[in-house]
């Protein structure tokens, strides 16, 4: 069952505490475009690197890259992009409101405008005003731009809608200077752009966006199996993390909804809000991208078997997630508001792995001798981890704040502890607190916040 | 004095250790667009990480963002970069060639293209065929795309042309909801596009770039001490990872050349192979932005003094620094070609937290004992660290491999390690070899791959 927080909830914690803001904000905003505030950075911060130690790090058979996001026609026209990443739309020849034709028939703007209209034969009408619609056109979702001064040898460039092509267009200049074998896989974490018609649900649907996509080739006839082995080690990767598994289900794409270089997928969902909804998809792309980049470059892609002396085109399996969507699945899952006492208090049961600040130094009155010795720890504290220092109003406010955005856990310096040489940790879920010796204090720590 | 080493060596160095390639390669790369490789990419997380650590982590008074690429107009009217951030150009009335004026009458074409020509009355003409020149006009570097799919409501979008402005139209944000009081900064790691039009030398100045950047806002009259401030502690932070200091220089700008916006500049420049070039600007942008931001929003951006009860507009100080640049000047000051025995090597000597790869792990033979215990030792150390695992060629070749790229320590494992589980370490420096008990590896390695 899914969490019973709200999205208005989450969007208000998160401009509240400094997770998002709208982008461009005082300009009254942009587009559903967004931009991380001081925790938001550190939570996606967070995301990052823990996908880049399980996915490239603490594995002998993935690489990194890093691709350029402005890139040639070629590319895309290879991919397939230029021709196919395209959506149906459809103007209404009374109002001029434009629309998905594919979003109209499947009835999925019912929830924001009613109810799909149609006429008495059956066709399709404006969900506006009831009006006629065109014929239906391809729009393209790429960005375009120019790139060069000189305007007749300047060049169209587009914004990648994908991090993919890169691992692909470089598949010979890894495989070369990194002397791999297959299987072996080429990991990015990146931004693309799509120019979504209905983005939406706050950072889960933006036209600029965050990947961490991964692409691992294989010996053909052994892509089923490598198939379900990413789909299972994504799947655990976000329990791992805390995602509770009654909110995750893997759901296989049917036949109509797989893309077109797609021979079998896989969604990791989780239950937004708002219902279901895309976490993941790991996919098996064939042998495909490789191909048409060697149909249209002219180079050769393939890999030399040394075992059987044969040339082959690896298949492709892509584990591709979204980092800003994956961040946002990590504050809705983690959001409790629990009975305190007298009270309520909001707190994100954030894994400390995840969590944006990884503890709070508290000194129990604004005396200078507190204050001193609490900011030296802070600051030791600081060479190892995110953390905040707070010296103002009761410490019961302060506990909650930190409650409220996630912080395993508080050290509150009391004027024991200028004799004692210890000072009192709470821990965020129980909210136990226990007496420590300041000289302990960060191999402790170590411990309870270790990545795995 | 610079490096001997010629830009050639290093761009082979990166094309043939997986550190960089040209974008789009396969289809003849695009206009000095580069992509990271493997070890580039590691590299890139390195400085990135070790800049954030520095100027956010460690700091208590510094928090991060991360803005849109994506941005409306208003932004970039607001900041002056519609009418300001302008090349003046020139087209050759016979041959068609554009060329930017100012190039052109510093004689910066000379290099290229011969020297400057000019007719009898002393007029500038074309260097490529001496024909006469246009008058010059105004070309905006940034670029520009559109957003959204109704034509009559789709928006202007531009790629930011650096990262400052989200600092500036979000300070409200911040200030709110993270409870600051000056001086404190918001820093910023991302990239940034400008339809250069003389991009050039391998990935110092390209069209798409990395930026790190930090806007520090202080108190109206403290703007001139904080600037000094920064100056020194990024010049130190260059210094403490390794750059040598006979390569680097602070040079402030002349009146000439400061920006529109700046009160004083200074520049962190390296001596590259071509020359001094700038690594970093450091400078005191004034009250600038946020008076821009707040005239053209309509919203008071101003900060309200509690101990002198008055409403300031902050100024600000702005370290700017390149990763990518970075980057690329770690890999050329740690670069030596020195004798060892009768043959030359290629060695790196980056600071082991600056290096992409910190360890190798080596077997003596390809025997399976000795291969899994390797292995085994690698899995271990890849909790922590980037680890490369290579059992091919002898291993003198595979030691050279290491120091091509940098890696701090070999670690070989031989037949006598499977009897006294222990291994020898290898000095990439010193080449010196010490055998050391495989239990305290990791604690070894901790001490010697620390971060300061």
């Amino acid at each position: 069952m899914a969490s019973n927080v709200t999205m208005d909830t989450i969007v208000s914690l998160c401009k509240r505490r400094g997770f998002v803001f709208p982008s461009s904000e005082i300009y009254g905003g942009f587009g559903s475009t967004y931009d991380y505030g001081p925790l938001g950075v550190e939570l996606l911060r967070n995301v990052r690197n823990l996908w880049w130690r399980a996915m490239v790090q603490e594995r002998e058979d993935v690489v990194g890259l890093e691709a350029s996001i402005l890139g040639p026609s070629a590319v895309w026209e290879a991919s397939g992009h230029v021709s196919n990443f395209t959506d149906p739309l459809v103007d209404c020849k009374n109002c001029r409101m434009r629309w998905r034709e594919d979003h109209l028939l499947e009835g999925n703007y019912e929830a924001e405008y009613g109810a799909t209209k149609r006429d008495a034969a059956g066709k399709l009408l404006c969900p506006n005003c009831g009006g006629e619609l065109t014929d239906p056109r391809k729009f393209n979702m790429m960005f375009k731009t120019f790139v060069g001064v000189v305007e007749d040898t300047a060049s169209v460039a587009y914004l990648r809608p994908e991090t993919a092509q890169g691992m692909f267009y470089n598949f010979s200049n890894v495989l070369g200077s990194m002397r791999r074998k297959l299987p072996f896989g080429i990991a990015q974490v990146g931004k693309s752009f799509r120019n979504e018609i209905t983005p939406g649900n706050f950072v889960f649907r933006t036209r600029e966006f965050e990947q961490m996509e991964m692409e691992f080739f294989v010996k053909p006839g052994s892509d089923d199996d490598w198939h379900s082995y990413w789909i299972e080690e994504r799947f655990q990767w976000y329990l791992k993390y805390g995602i509770k598994k009654e909110n995750l289900r893997i759901r296989p794409h049917t036949k109509d909804e797989l893309s077109f270089y797609s021979k079998a997928t896989s969604d990791v969902e989780y239950e937004f809000p708002w219902g279901w909804g895309e976490l993941e998809g790991i996919a098996n792309r064939t042998n495909y991208d490789l191909t048409q980049h060697a149909k249209h470059s002219g180079k050769d892609l393939s890999y030399f078997d040394e075992e059987t002396k044969e040339h082959i085109v690896p298949y492709v399996i892509e584990p591709a997630a979204g980092a800003t969507r994956t961040a946002l699945t990590f504050l809705i899952d983690a959001y409790a508001e629990e009975p305190d006492k007298d009270e309520t208090r909001i707190v994100l049961h954030l894994h400390p792995a995840i969590a944006p600040v990884k503890v709070a130094v508290l000194p129990l009155s604004k005396k200078e001798p507190l204050v001193n010795l609490s900011k030296e720890v802070a600051k030791k504290l600081r060479r190892k981890w995110v953390v905040q220092y707070d010296e103002s109003q009761s410490i019961g406010k302060r506990y909650r704040r930190q409650d409220e955005i996630g912080t395993p856990f508080c050290i509150t310096v009391d004027f024991q502890s200028l004799e004692d040489n210890a000072v009192t940790i709470r821990d965020r879920d129980t909210m136990e607190q226990i007496r420590v010796p300041i000289a302990e204090l960060s191999s402790m720590l170590e411990g309870k916040l270790a990545l795995d």
